[in-house]
């Protein structure tokens, strides 16, 4: 099967209602859980984005990629952003920072306000410098508004989220404890349109695997397995982020979860012999994707290699068909 | 001239004497400046290396790239290390984290004090919780022994470097100011073992510039330039970081200096008649390259662009011919 493309994939139109859909799912549920308490339907959602940083103290600027949360309800591909939904109506608002002139001639065209409410489908789009303004001013009930704020701890790094800080919050009411786990919880459930991009980023990322299994040959370093799984997924499907630092482990390596970081950084040369543990995954627009693939790096099993393949894979069937009672 | 790999090169040895005489140019320097203002040569450089970090507060760790004080005086790759230079003997040392036992499960094997000294070729290798012990034990004159610490400003990014911090500090002098300048300046005039890593970096990312030129074709997006240029350097360069992210502009794009960053990532598609401005640079072992180069992206230059690109070439020449008087 010839092919004048190593792919047969193009990038995916992104679908900006996904993120509506994710707001209106933290609306209902949000607004549920107020009513179930016998609190009234009030206040605004307030989450604020993700900044720019440099590197240590010089002016290197990171490649930045979006806060989770923040792109979940939003979609947002730039820093410095912030976002609230109206408990009351649902109404959704962006709030863009206010860039100074010389931004057009280093990072590009400054766009207005309607610009991004075309791109991100929010009912209103503001500077951010005019969130205490606004959000007192679109307050309907009495007393300081409520602003729910995402606090709450990261159970897999032990970390705690950052709620958002903006001049004039001391004008506000604010609950910390409320939105962190309901947004959590909506975030479990995928809906079609997340689950199409999900499948996108597994389906590239299956093919950079294959792409990747197909030139690997004994006497490459494994960073050069990572190279082409990157080429591959940013080159033909655009992702230009991964789920994770790719993993590219031969030999013995392949025992430790987590190799490829900095100081295990994909470094050997793959031996005759070696079998190659790769765990690797794209992210496209926020979805990601991951993927471990083990194969023998000279492209033949030996018997012992292949007896404990297929046990794992034995193994693997089973749990699967343990967890799919239905299935025959 | 047809060839096999698209490459002719590969990624040369790292000389670790370079980071040796790195320290000895600042020990000479810092020794030079004391005995100038009558102060004794005593205490000790103190650098705290970088640390690895999450991305907001997720176990997803960004991949680490020391901090480039640090990595000039010790060429070390892993996060959570300290540095030290002893003014009055010129001795070296590291600290190095005391690693959890299940870093061996998930990062990988953990490696003696030993592993480092042979990798860095320091006088002695220690643990980042020995550092106040040591360094007391190790000062031999009287008084609470000296640290000159890391304290100054980026001019570029106007931020500032963190000095050291680690527990007992209190039990020693500081100072902030004599350090910064003096190690600034070191930086500046480069050695030739330098210059050997800044040629490789640069020729690994001309190279990979040519490469990219070759493959340029009307209806690619611009991103798709900038992975086959990452692709080429890591690839075949070993280069896993760019010095700066990929400025592959094209058309109206290429009048913004520093386009491709997240709010303008080289998303545009390649159109008939564009001319490319593609700014991108590979990074080996902490030595980068920055290289520009400009081409019409359908491979012919119309009038118009050849006479324009002609006059800057012609200016650029007049300028280089300004710089050296010396030659006709």
């Amino acid at each position: 099967m010839a092919s004048s493309s190593p792919s047969s994939m193009s990038p995916p139109m992104i679908p900006m209602e996904l993120h509506s859909l994710n707001r209106e799912k933290l609306f209902n549920s949000l607004r549920d859980h107020l009513t179930s308490c016998a609190r009234p339907l009030q206040g605004f959602v307030l989450l604020q984005g993700g900044e720019e940083q440099t590197r240590h103290c010089t002016d290197h600027l990171e490649l930045f990629r979006q806060e989770s949360y923040f792109a979940y309800l939003f979609g947002v591909e730039e820093p410095g952003f912030y976002g609230s939904i109206d408990i009351a109506s649902g109404k959704s608002m962006l709030f863009i920072p206010r860039l100074p002139a010389d931004y057009a001639v280093w990072m590009g065209k400054i766009q207005p306000p309607s610009h991004f409410q075309e791109k991100y489908k929010v009912t209103q789009v503001l500077y951010t410098d005019e969130i205490k303004d606004v959000l007192l001013d679109q307050y309907h009930a009495t007393g300081a508004p409520l602003l729910f704020l995402l606090h709450g701890l990261n159970t897999d790094s032990n970390k705690y989220s950052k709620p958002a800080e903006f001049q004039g919050i001391e004008k506000f009411q604010t609950d910390l404890n409320t939105l962190h786990p309901i947004l959590t919880e909506c975030r479990v459930i995928k809906s079609n349109l997340e689950l199409a991009l999900i499948q996108y980023a597994n389906d590239i990322s299956s093919e950079a695997h294959v792409e990747v299994m197909r030139k690997t040959k004994v006497g490459m370093k494994e960073y050069q397995l990572e190279s082409m799984f990157l080429h591959h997924t940013y080159m033909y499907g655009g992702c230009r982020h991964c789920s994770y630092t790719c993993i590219c482990a031969t030999g013995d390596n392949s025992a430790v979860l987590h190799y490829g970081h900095a100081a295990a950084p994909n470094d050997k040369t793959l031996q005759e012999g070696d079998m190659s543990l790769l765990d690797m995954g794209a992210e496209y627009h926020f979805y990601g994707s991951d993927i471990t693939c083990s194969f023998p790096v000279n492209g033949r099993f030996t018997r012992d290699q292949s007896l404990l393949y297929t046990a794992v894979l034995d193994a693997h069937d089973a749990v699967i068909s343990d967890m799919r009672p239905g299935v025959s």
